[in-house]
Order: C-alpha cells, then sequence, then structure tokens
C-alpha cells in the first residue's frame, strides 16, 4: 500500500463508525482522531437518559468503551479491527444537559493488547466542562470482517 | 404505607426501566424480579450492534449495568432510587442474532453501598444459552427524584 | 511427554508457588487445584495487617491474583507460565483473624487470554466463612522462564 | 483544634503506613503527600518477587491500593480513616530490578465515596522511568479506630 492509500486514523475510525447501528442510533459523532488517541461526541436527548433524567450510565459506558477503543484502533495494525477485552469505568457526576465528550488513549501497545484509558467529560450549554466518568480498558487486535 | 401498597420488586423494576429513555430505545425488558436479583431481556437488533454486526459491547455493558443496579434497587429502602459508582465488565464471547439475558445479584447490601455481580448470557433462537460477559458493580442508594 | 510425566494441577501450582517470594512471606500455600480452579490459603498474621488491623486489601488483592492466575495455570498450555493482564477487585468485610481462602475459577480459556473469577472468603476460628472479596482477571499464557 | 495541631497530610500519611504491618513487611516508604496526592516508594527484593523474578502482581496492586487511598486520605475529614471499596488495575510491563514509585491523585472527593487514580512507574537503576501499571479505586472514609 502507498502512502497516498495509507487509511489516517480519522479515516479508521469513520469507516468503522459509520458501522456502528447503536452509535448511529444513539447520535455519537467523531470530534478527532490522532495516532493513540480519539475524542467522540454525544448530545444529550430522551435516547440516552435514566430513569432521573440524566445521562445514561449505559451510554456514557458505550461511549468511553468505543473512545478507548477507537484510540486503539488508531496504533491497530492497517486492516485491523479491535474488540474490547474488558473495561472499568467510575462515575463522577450526573448530568442531564448539553453533552458528552470521550477522548479515548492509548497507555500501551503492545502485540496482541492494547491498554488504554478515556475521560469523559460533560460540556454544558454554557462550554463549562466537568470530568463526569472515567475508564480503564484492555483490547484486542483481531481481524476486520468487513 | 400499608402492606397492600408495598411495591414488590416487579414493581419497583418496572416503575423505573419504564422511565429510561435509553432501555426504551434499545428495546430492553423485564424478564424477573425478586428481592436480590433482577433479569433482563435484549433481542438482537440493529440498534445493539457493533462495526462487525455482533452485540456491541455498549449494549452489553449497559444491559449489565442495569441488570446490577435493578438487583440492587430491590433490597434498596423502599423510595430510594439508585446510581451507579462503578462497573467492571470482562467480554467472554461475541453474538449476533437471538438475545442476550442479564442477570444481576445483590453479593453484599449495605447502608451506603450495594455490590453486585452480573451474568449476561446469549440465547441462541435454538435456545442454547452461552455465557458472554461478566460484570461486578458498586451501587449507592440515592434519593428519588421523581 | 508420556503420561506419567505430564504434571497434574497441582504439580503445576506448587512448583510455580514455590518461586513467589512475596507468597512465601506473606504465608499462602495451596489447598487444592484442579483443572479450571485453584484454591489458597492465608492465615492472618502482623505481615498481612493494615493499619486498623484488619486483612491488608493488598494482602486480599494478592491472594485473590494468584488463586485466578493459577485456576488459569491450570488450563494453560503445558510448560506456559502465566501472566496477570489486569484484575478488578471488590472488597466486602473486613476480618482480623482466621484465615483467608481465595478460590479462583477460570470462566473462559482462549487461545490468547484466560478469564478467571475470584471469591475470597474469611474462615474464622470457629469455622464461620463469610464472603471478604469478588474478583475479574484477564490473564495471559506466556514462555516460562525457568 | 488550632493551626498548630491540624495534623498535615505528610503527618497523617505517616502515622497510617507506621501501623500497616504489611506494608512495613515489604518495605514501602512515603516520598511524598499533599492535598490529593500521596507518592509511596517500594525497593525490588525477593520480599515482593514472583515466580519469575520480577515484581509481583500482589505488590504492584498494594502499593497502588495505598497509594491512591492515601491520595484519598489527605482530603478525608480529619479523624477520620479511610477504607477500600474496590479498585482495578492494568499491568503494563514487568521489571525485576530498581524501585516502584507509585502516585495516587483524587479525581473526586465526596461526602460519602472519594474516587481515586494511581499511576504505578518503575524507576531502573539508571534513573530512567517507565509507566508499569495504572489504577482506578473508590475510597471510603471510615471511623478511625486507633
Amino acid at each position: 500500500m502507498n502512502a497516498d492509500t495509507t487509511p489516517t486514523p480519522t479515516d479508521r475510525v469513520e469507516a468503522s463508525l459509520a458501522r456502528q447501528g447503536m452509535m448511529q442510533q444513539l447520535g455519537v459523532h467523531l470530534i478527532a482522531a490522532t495516532s493513540g488517541s480519539c475524542e467522540l461526541g454525544l448530545p444529550y436527548s430522551e435516547k440516552v437518559s435514566q430513569q432521573q433524567g440524566s445521562f445514561h450510565g449505559g451510554a456514557i459506558g458505550a461511549l468511553a468503551d468505543i473512545a478507548g477503543g477507537y484510540a486503539a484502533l488508531t496504533v491497530a495494525p492497517i486492516g485491523a479491527e479491535v474488540t474490547t477485552v474488558e473495561y472499568k469505568i467510575n462515575f463522577l457526576s450526573a448530568k442531564s444537559d448539553g453533552a458528552l465528550h470521550a477522548i479515548g488513549r492509548v497507555l500501551k501497545a503492545g502485540r496482541r493488547l492494547i491498554i488504554t484509558s478515556a475521560e469523559v467529560f460533560h460540556v454544558a450549554p454554557d462550554g463549562h466542562r466537568t470530568l463526569c466518568a472515567v475508564m480503564q480498558q484492555t483490547i484486542a487486535p483481531v481481524d476486520k470482517q468487513y
């Protein structure tokens, strides 16, 4: 593959994200991807709320999971996809408006496993940012099936 | 409140689940709730899939999260709601059809914290069950705001 | 290698445990090992206590870590050792006497990763057992270097 | 209590660490404590090694656990102690010499729970630092019993 056709981190994340039915459904979009990091956004809506009106922990978890996973994808071998082995998330604050931004980062890229972390920030309508969740994750590169 | 009007575990989970925009969106339904446990179901659909066609880890995580959380709700003080402090999930197998069943169980119910676990099984169209994720979780009872 | 010389799960765990300086130091001993599970014991002493007199979380964590890791060793290829990729532990109760028994179990044995869980029980001087910690863990088989 | 007798973060950590039988046994020492953070050191020795000669995951886990716990102690109410609710640790590299430095930091200090993280670095005999483990943790303030 020559340089002209090597996909950029952004290309790789966009191609994969477009195929994620669930993320399309919830409204997740790519903000930025570089080698070793990925930032995703998710606006507040009823589709991602829980019983008390806040962002659902499941939505926060899913957003952190894919931010970390796509950070890993940017350093995985070209042509590979990634799968989540496990993750752990702590929730720091509950929010009911604005949007979430999740920033995934690669901590260590091994041949068989990629270790990542993610921070999820709430961005209020007035732009104020609050850390609302932190995640640690183990990712495995796998064969791409599409 | 007299005995006639004390809500059952099923009443409590149903009332809370009906208010979860995200879980309604994804198609999560209650299978059974008893004191200290809760089983939820989620059929496969494009709304819960990832880029390779399998159930999305975010959907599996969200399902496990609320199964554990609702197991905790069944032992929380009447009138309280619950919030997730943190959880950790390991993914064991990827599936692209049938449904997921998540069974949450209370391991320890303290006054300030409730520790739970959840197992997520895949149920194939022919009824075959496979363990596909395991979760450990910390839940805090909180004031109900509705 | 003929059947006579294939090491049993007990052989494998004992040979590895004898080499662990830290576990010898703390007083950890093997109770039982079968294919896919391992039970270890640790008597209470000042060597494993924390500032309030209870078993140290670090000792409980280390005991759970190696119970899960040795459960994985019993199903790893003959000649391999194992290394911990990550674990997560919840502490359920604090105890200041008797002994701890940790039971590790393999949940899924893959080629590249082995997923395990462990339960740590306190065994009081009168024999009463209390669940005091639960762990989930990811283990990788690695080349043996001894 | 007047300002002269209010214990500093260093005072609080030193008083608690001196009471930890296990940490004394392994050789853990305080490097620095400020409000919201704590750094601890642990030199390599046979007392903290595993079967392949590296630092034992149990020692790394215990060091990260108390670095995070003591970071929490520095922001807990004066007169309180802390207990670990849960932690999760990823191991990034194995080392067999030098020392470990663990830096715990408070991410959120709530009234009932304190959320922390810790990074564990290996410091080689030539001074080279390598990140070798990352941890996320939930801590609860408790009554001091000494």
